[in-house]
């Protein structure tokens, strides 16, 4: 079974290195074991349990090769066992590509006695900037 | 102060039952306070604070005046301070409403002395089913 992370922290740089690096075996080792475990991607069906994950996972990394992310916090809320935290990702595709607007998502960490471990991904599209809207006339 | 609720699952049932009812002061006996709640709407931008979500239900219960959600569970992660529900919400205006598309939502609620209260919610859209794909030629 996966060995946990000291903190939810750890677990979440472990888990942006994965994506970044297109690596499923260091991405599912982020991941706890269970059905309940779920994530939704933007615009995807919401998909629970280990192996709908690692599924979805494996089809995102076979189209996209090059992708670099950078994460800010938003809000914590950590308890003993669980930890949620809200981030806002910048995304660019490709060595010195254009950051994409930037994506809100929700992880879910889980201590057991092996440690934390991500039990939920959730993206949701951010609003476009103020300063994105058109000029006018 | 709030008075908290014995179990994040009627946390939740008043939380939805006072959309329904487009009550703010209901609404706002189910959130946690504190500056780390957030709420995430569709294509709104995300709020945290206690004083921002309550502005933001505001705004939104003075545009809607009757709503009809049906909520249905998808996975529940929880643990003796936390917990994380992931619903399908299917929401219809007006009585006798048709019903939107469903959209996700992640309900997260924490335990303090004074029981449970929501602590974050963050709406994502649900990828159109697969039955409403264009029809061919």
């Amino acid at each position: 079974m996966n060995k946990g992370f000291e903190t939810p922290q750890a677990a979440e740089d472990a888990f942006y290195d994965a994506i970044e690096d297109s690596d499923l075996n260091k991405l599912m080792a982020t991941w706890a074991p269970g059905d309940d475990i779920f994530c939704l991607m933007p615009m995807r069906p919401a998909v629970t349990g280990r192996q709908a994950v690692q599924e979805q996972w494996e089809e995102l990394f076979s189209s996209v090769s090059e992708v670099e992310i950078t994460v800010s916090h938003m809000s914590w809320l950590e308890t003993a066992d669980m930890a949620v935290h809200l981030v806002q990702e910048s995304v660019a595709f490709g060595t010195g590509g254009q950051p994409q607007p930037p994506i809100y998502a929700v992880n879910v960490y889980r201590r057991t006695t092996e440690g934390w471990q991500l039990v939920g991904h959730q993206n949701s599209p951010a609003p476009p900037p103020l300063n994105m809207a058109p000029p006018g006339p």
